[in-house]
C-alpha cells in the first residue's frame, strides 16, 4: 500500500485510499482492543504515504510514524495510532477526524476506512496442522492468519456485512481509475470486496479498474500462488467483478506457462495483463514508487 | 498558568511562557519514567493556552488536551504529551520540537521548558507527621509533595543548578515585562528562581518585573499563606531580585492588616501592590482570563 500510494501521489492528488480496518496485531490491537474502535495502524501508514513533500508534511509524518520504545507500557505504540484514536474520540467522526489528520499532513488525497466498524477476518485454511495437510480449518484474526501455516482457501468479514463509509462508496462511484492491490492478498486486498455496499459500487462504477498483482507470494498467506492463482482467488470473493487491466511485473511470471495462464485468468474478467517492471532494486520484494507510477500512468494513458 | 496564559495572549503574540520541568506524577510522570526525558504535562498545558483563536487552533488544542480512558495502559495519557514525546524522540531537539507542537497549534507565542533536563523538587516541609509538629523533614518528587501535610519551607531543585534552556534566557533579556505566578507556589512559580542562569537573567533584564499572586492558599502547598508570605517566600529564594508590582485580588487580602503587611513586604523588593478584581465568578478560585487582561494591561500602561 506504502509503494502504491507513493506511486498514485506522483500521478494526482485527487486520490482516495480505501483502507482496511482489521488489524488486530500490534499496536493497533492494543488499542483496539484496550479503547474499541477502528484499528488506526493501516489508516496511519497511508495518511503518512501521502503527506506532503516539504518539511512541514514530512515533519508530522515522521511524527506520526515514531514508535515508542522501552519495555512500558507505550513500547511499540505508534505516535500516529494514538493521534488517530485521540481524534475519533474527541470528534466522534472517524472520516472527519481522519480528514484532520490529512490536513495536518498536508496530504495529497484522502484516507478512508472501507467500514465504519471494526473487523475480523476469518480464513479457512487447508492444512494447518502439517500431520494432516488436506485438513480444513477456519483461523479467525489478521494476527492470527499471518503465523499459521497452511493454505488460505477464503476469508470473510465478521460482522459478515459491515455498513462500507459512505464517503468510500462515492469515491468509487465518481472515481475516473478504481485500483485493486497490491498487499496481502487475503487480508488487505480481498477485504474491501466483502463489504456489500463496496462492492456494489466496484461493480456498477464508470471508474476503469485496475488490480496490481504482487511481486511474490507472501509466506501463509499466498504460499505458492502464482499471478493467475492471485487473480482467481480475488474472483472467487467477487463474483460478476470485471476489471480492465492487471499489471505484473515480469520477475513474478515463472515462464511462458504461467505468462500464457495469467492472460487467461486475467480474460476470464475481461482484463488484459500489462507487464512492466515495477520491483524496486535490491533482493527485497518491494515495488518501486518511480517505476509504478510511471507503468501505472502508461496504463491510463492507453485506455483512457 | 493556563488563566494567566489566555489573559496574556489578548494583549500580545510576542509571549514566551517558561514552564516548570519537575512534575513526576500522572501521565506526565509515567512517561518519564518509562521513556525518559523531559515530563511533557505543563508543557501541553502551556501550548494548549496559546492556541490559535480558529477552528484549526481549537480542534488541535483539544486533540493535544484529550486524555484516554478505560483501564488500560494508555489510560489517563494526555494525547499531547505523547505527541510532544514522540517530537523529542523523533528530532533530538526539546525546542525545536515544542515550535513545531506551536506551529501546529497556531500558537501566539512559544513554549520553553525551564531547564534542558528533567528536574525533581525537593523540599523541607515541617510537621509531615501531625503528631510531630515541629519537626522538619524532607520530601522530594513535585507528586509526593502535592500530598504530603505540612507546611512547606522552602525548594531546591535535583540536580541543584540545572542548566536553563538558552532561548528561555535570551528570552528573559529581549522581554518588556517578566511575569511570575500565580501557580503552584513551591512547584511551579518558585522553581525558575532556582535555576541559577534563569535567576541571573531575571536580576540583569531591563524588563520590568510583576508578580502575580494566587487568590487563595494552596492545600498542601501554602496552606495558611498571607499574601504578604507569598511574597516573602519568593523573595527568599530568589536573593537580590527587585520587582515592579505585585498584583493581587482584593479577595485574596482580609483586613487591613493584611494589606498593610503586603505593602510592607511588595516594598522590601520595590514593588507596588496593585490590587485588581481578577477572579472569576463562581465559588471556584480561578483567575478570570479577560480581567487578569485587563489588570496586567494597565499596569502595563501605567508603568510603561
Amino acid at each position: 500500500m506504502h509503494a502504491c500510494l507513493s506511486a498514485l501521489r506522483r500521478l494526482t492528488d485527487r486520490l482516495t485510499a480505501i483502507v482496511t480496518v482489521a488489524d488486530d496485531g500490534g499496536s493497533s490491537g492494543r488499542i483496539r482492543s484496550e479503547l474499541g474502535g477502528l484499528p488506526p495502524g493501516d489508516l496511519r501508514m497511508a495518511l503518512a504515504a501521502l503527506c506532503g513533500d516539504d518539511e512541514w508534511g514530512r515533519t508530522w509524518a515522521r511524527a506520526l510514524q515514531h514508535r515508542f520504545g522501552g519495555n512500558g507500557n507505550l513500547s511499540g505504540h505508534a505516535l500516529g495510532n494514538l493521534l488517530i484514536t485521540a481524534l475519533w474520540e474527541e470528534l466522534g467522526e472517524p472520516v472527519a477526524a481522519l480528514d484532520w489528520v490529512a490536513r495536518l499532513l498536508g496530504a495529497r488525497g484522502r484516507v478512508l476506512p472501507m467500514a465504519g466498524v471494526p473487523l475480523e477476518i476469518e480464513a479457512v485454511v487447508r492444512g494447518v496442522d502439517p500431520g494432516r495437510p488436506l485438513e480444513l480449518s477456519t483461523v479467525r484474526g489478521q494476527h492470527s492468519l499471518a503465523k499459521t501455516p497452511g493454505e488460505v482457501l477464503s476469508v470473510r468479514l465478521l460482522p459478515q456485512s459491515p455498513p462500507a463509509v459512505p464517503e468510500a462508496v462515492a469515491a468509487i462511484d465518481a472515481a475516473d481509475w478504481a485500483i485493486l492491490g497490491p498487499g496481502s492478498w487475503f487480508t488487505s486486498v480481498l477485504p474491501h470486496l466483502l463489504v456489500p455496499e463496496l462492492a456494489s459500487a466496484l461493480l456498477r462504477t464508470d471508474a476503469r479498474r485496475m488490480l496490481v498483482l504482487n511481486l511474490v507470494p507472501q509466506a501463509g498467506e499466498t504460499d505458492g500462488f502464482t499471478p493467475a492463482d492471485h487473480v482467481e482467488v480475488l474472483a472467487a470473493h467477487a463474483p460478476g467483478l470485471r476489471l480492465d487491466a492487471v499489471l505484473v511485473d515480469p520477475t513474478s511470471v515463472r515462464g511462458a506457462h504461467e505468462a500464457r495462464k495469467l492472460e487467461e485468468v486475467a480474460a476470464l474478467v475481461g482484463a488484459r495483463v500489462h507487464t512492466a517492471a515495477v520491483a524496486a532494486d535490491g533482493d527485497l520484494p518491494f515495488h518501486d514508487p518511480v517505476r509504478l507510477a510511471r507503468a501505472i500512468s502508461s496504463i491510463i494513458d492507453e485506455r483512457g
